[in-house]
């Protein structure tokens, strides 16, 4: 966790929110959100607002009134008490990559495995750059689909002692990933008390709230674990080519998303998402690290501030295909305006290539160090009259070059992607697994064990 | 030439800058700076200041009255009046790499020639990203060593139409540049009336400056040309490991500087220089691109405002020898505070490769790209009620996914690295000629032949 205290990068004028904030109560009320879950659609019902089918006009102030009992700070426990976060304020809270199903190793890129979920996550284990190995760091395609989040959930709760992303695939996972949550913290009272768990609920951008989503977010809201609620929005794609009018869709998802939530269960913690970029408009295909999403991240953190709730944005994204100068560059391109907004909980802070399709093992080291360089940089300089003296080489050392892994930028002869795959075995190497208590080992894989057999794999 | 209308990335308080004011004043007055050149420690002697040998001890009011005598603001001719630039408030100028003694180009690495010199400035012709090609865009080892300035300035004024920095190696050379430069533009009294050229003024760090340095100096500020005065900071080498007590010592040199050429000539255009990084205090060598000196940028920028001086930082600085992630992320650790502290004049902004030791031409190609990016993400939205109304699908197209060159980014199969090769080769078979009259260019001719007998080359 890391707390910034540089001052946030503010690009919209009072009257430019005032105009967003328009649009946003325009499109809830006269358009309305499809949200495709009755239970979902009748918790709106019953609070007074229009129901047509799956569709649900919002009344602008109703909305307010909801995401107003959201908590505009909360924590998050890990296993290790060391490891526990606060999101929100000025905190910065970072997980590694979600979702690829590939990996890339060297020149190779190939489907992900069981066993790359595994190193990845030892990975995020070794670096304390990392709050959160994040979720589905990537997806074991050799697991059985129906049981594969057992194994994920296993593998983030006894390789790492960080706080870990719920599966979201359906209603039942997260039933199962709440299950196994209560067994490692001591039962539901113990979570429902500190969070334990982050869950990502996508929208179905445009303007849709998708069932199995849902499924899931009702199952988490109701635990009191955080969930962030995030449009999904490639420019172009599920919304204008325009970083006024995706702003404004975003808000309308976001909050419609939030003022469920605390219909679920009142005061529940949840996240105003973000993942905002554009297509190329050429070709169609989904850009990353670009000028646009970076003020599309810059202005999204100002207007969290501005509604009072803990954000999500940024990453390490990038459309490289390799490691490479592009992939370096298109993701600091983000990362830096995810330092400068102030961002609350990062996805994607390590590992991410390819438009998300790959998790990269040289590029999580690229990132890791990235992120290293930032937290230097984003540290306020305390400058008085003391910090001019002699013999003031005490001062504030140079981070940069005293603490950098292995000293691999320093290293020579190869390139850093070369570098950055010897760090990885190295890494690797000197892993150790956090110790973990036997009786709560053999409960957590009893209940693998038994839900494996019911899913019938 | 690039207006930022973004907000300025401040993080110095009130307060801090007064600690900061106050510790040069003390470094001038009780320490003292060594001006290595009797006419410079005359004209300080004269104005009453206190000389010892060529240390002096400085009122820092009257340094502050003299550097109030410089002009905030100015223009600056090319010959194709389309590339004119403007010096300070929110414009930004961008020239390429300056002063390496290699080049690179693919896997090889070599000394530079007359030749890459060349290909350099067409390179910097062909990009409206840059405002000029900048100076010692390599060093051309191939030329003969007293006229080699002879070839660069001609090749400067004929390969590009865009302003060109001058040649600070003595004072003959200062002299031979300005020369040529009246011969291009006319005669002394126009480029007096308006300046044609940049020179790079470096301090001898700490607390110098030189013989030829200040030879130049009296050359160019005579001819009413723009000089840089740039303290060249590498913390731990030239200053403290401290990033007060080095932009302290930064304030100390520039605003020396900035005084003496006011001596010279009274009201002639500055810039505050400011070239600010560290070594590696493991090993000595150079490190660039670290959080130290992304901080130390954005201090230079306040105090240059705080001082009504237009300044120079920044660039595409890195420490990697291959055109890497490394290369890239160091690159971009540096041009994106550039944008945010607003520099006016960014030297090294394309090509600079390995501490500058090295200028690369693959590495040129990438760092237009992220000069071509910036430009897009520090251009203020414009967000109204219109912006968002249905068909705002034509505001404010994505820059970003419709001009990028080529389309390098996403021809996919090979590295950035190959595909920035590829380009670079593309634009030299394009690359046309600025047109000059015959008889200016037969007269350069003869100025360069002349000169170069009498250097006996």
């Amino acid at each position: 966790m890391f707390r910034n205290q540089m001052p946030r990068y503010e690009i919209l004028s009072a009257d430019a929110v005032a105009v967003l904030d328009k649009g946003w109560r325009r499109i809830v009320s006269e358009i309305g959100i499809q949200f495709a879950k009755p239970e979902a659609a009748e918790l709106f019902r019953k609070a007074g607002q229009q129901v047509d089918g799956d569709v649900v006009k919002l009344d602008p102030e109703f909305v307010l009134e909801q995401v107003a009992k959201a908590p505009a700070e909360f924590d998050v426990q890990a296993r290790n008490p060391a490891n526990n976060v606060h999101i929100g304020g000025d905190q910065m809270v970072f997980g590694a990559v979600y979702g690829s199903p590939f990996v890339r190793e060297g020149e190779v890129r190939r489907d992900a495995t069981l066993e790359d979920f595994r190193k990845l996550s030892m990975l995020s284990q070794s670096f304390p750059e990392l709050d959160s190995a994040g979720g589905v760091i990537c997806k074991p395609n050799d697991a059985p689909l129906d049981s594969r989040h057992l194994d994920m959930i296993y593998a983030l709760q006894t390789l790492t002692d960080k706080f870990y992303m719920g599966n979201v695939v359906s209603g039942p996972n997260a039933a199962d990933t709440i299950k196994m949550t209560e067994i490692l913290f001591g039962g539901r009272a113990a979570i429902e008390a500190t969070p334990a768990t982050i869950s990502l609920i996508n929208c179905n951008s445009p303007l849709r709230w998708d069932d199995r989503m849902l499924d899931a977010q009702f199952e988490y809201c109701a635990a009191n674990q955080p969930v962030v609620l995030t449009p999904f929005l490639l420019m172009g794609a599920m919304s204008p080519v325009s970083i006024p009018a995706a702003l404004t869709q975003q808000l309308a998802e976001a909050l419609s998303g939030i003022a469920l939530a605390q219909l679920i269960r009142p005061g529940c913690p949840v996240i105003f998402g973000s993942f905002l970029s554009n297509i190329d408009m050429q070709s169609g295909s989904p850009s990353f690290g670009t000028p646009e999403s970076g003020i599309g991240l810059l202005c999204t953190g100002q207007l969290a501030r501005h509604y009072g709730l803990p954000f999500r944005t940024g990453g390490g994204l990038n459309s490289s295909q390799t490691c490479d100068a592009q992939a370096a560059y298109e993701s600091l391109m983000t990362l830096l305006p995810t330092f400068l907004a102030g961002t609350n909980w990062v996805m994607h802070s390590a590992g991410w290539l390819e438009g998300g399709l790959v998790s990269c093992y040289e590029k999580f080291i690229v990132d890791i160090e990235l992120l290293r360089m930032l937290r230097v940089e984003f540290t306020p300089l305390e400058i008085d009259e003391e910090s001019l003296a002699f013999g003031a080489h005490e001062y504030r050392p140079l981070l940069s070059s005293t603490a950098n892994y292995e000293r691999w930028l320093k290293l020579g002869g190869k390139d850093a992607t070369a570098r950055a795959s010897d760090i990885v075995a190295k890494k690797l190497e000197e892993y150790e697994q956090p110790p973990l208590d036997d009786s709560i080992r053999a409960e957590l894989e009893d209940f693998v064990t038994r839900r494996r057999a019911e899913l019938g794999d």
